[in-house]
């Protein structure tokens, strides 16, 4: 990492603070709603074709999410479903909105050091209103230039950000928990990124990979790691 | 208009092209499969309730829309909705996400000579992957820098842009079709602005304001006048 990096983005969701273990207590409140229809796991891997088929019309998070719940609720059930648990569905979206998401040990103080030598913003593909809600709630908003939010994170996407931020690709380092969305792309570009990984991940997010340029890639265990390497 | 402006923000919706006749329209259809339970003016109300007391919880665009109209069905009905016209409520949402829609007169050419000039960025609050197909699709995106979404378009969302963006707010200027969203903001935070009305605006969109500063500010009756002032 030895290169001169002028702009750190962060993914936001399990990097920074817990979200995806919200979105499988969603899930189990919802298979709870519904179990009369099946078992756990086929409509869960129902939910999850759902998601993946409707991520090119929606995007990511909690809306899309929502929407996808209410799509598998009607087609795993025949349309036979209950309107008051549609009602409830909706519900349960609006609960996890709200969630106030827990910061992850030692965020504060890693994000406090680096941001007095590098400008620091968060990358994330979730939906804008909940991403800056999470940052408020978080008390680190001071530590971020902006929010850039993203429809998705392939190289293209990135490609995008780095001419919007009018840097280099040299110039760029990305640390976050997906090896699919925040790492492989950024590499390819020619980006430098950061993995820490996160016990939770969303099966979508798992990838195969082969080996990194050890120059711009680098593994660690937990956030504070990347003080003795930037 | 004599400042030193530097970046223009162009509203995309009702501004690029037509996009609230496309929320009309989503409406009448949705009419159609809840007409039983009310008359049109008073369940489109009910539905204008909804959506402003989500606007909060969900922010704007298509997905926030689809979410609000499902609990409108869902109340009006008394929970007595067919499961199948929920169904189809969500098959509306997708079919309006899939429009492609109708670029406005003399936009491109307006574009084409601005862009020699000014860097401009799109400044939408609508969802970033529908604002992203719709800027592909529309064949504008050569001329644009970026797409900025903004969970809101009040002084605090616009003052958090400038700052993004590293400009002073005397060299910003803001064009859009809503006065409460695209204009007095701007107006109000030091910025310059110019409102192109288009003929259907949503009603939440609506203000009542008073006389605003004409050396900051400008209305013209189509985007092709920009080109005398700018």
């Amino acid at each position: 990492m030895e290169r001169k990096i002028k702009v750190i983005g962060f993914d936001a969701d399990d990097t920074l603070w817990v979200n995806e273990p919200y979105y499988r207590e969603t899930e189990d409140s919802f298979y709870e709603l519904i179990n009369e229809y099946g078992d756990k796991e086929s409509i869960i891997q129902k939910l999850l074709e759902v998601e993946v088929s409707n991520i090119e019309l929606y995007g990511f998070g909690t809306k899309a999410f929502m929407l996808s719940l209410i799509e598998t609720a009607l087609f795993v059930s025949d349309y036979r479903i209950s309107q008051q648990k549609i009602g409830e569905i909706i519900k349960l979206g609006q609960v996890q909105i709200e969630r106030v998401n827990e910061i992850l040990p030692d965020v504060e103080k890693v994000l406090s050091e680096l941001s007095k030598k590098y400008r620091l913003i968060i990358a994330s593909k979730g939906d804008l209103l909940d991403q800056e809600r999470k940052l408020k709630n978080s008390g680190l908003l001071q530590y971020f230039h902006h929010i850039e939010i993203m429809s998705d994170k392939k190289m293209e996407n990135y490609k995008q950000l780095l001419a919007h931020l009018d840097i280099q690709h040299h110039e760029f380092l990305m640390i976050g928990n997906s090896m699919k969305s925040d790492i492989i792309p950024i590499i390819e570009l020619g980006g430098s990124a950061i993995h820490i990984p996160f016990h939770t991940t969303w099966i979508y997010e798992e990838i195969k990979f082969g080996n990194l340029p050890h120059s711009r890639f680098k593994k660690v265990k937990s956030i504070s790691d990347i003080l003795e390497i930037l």
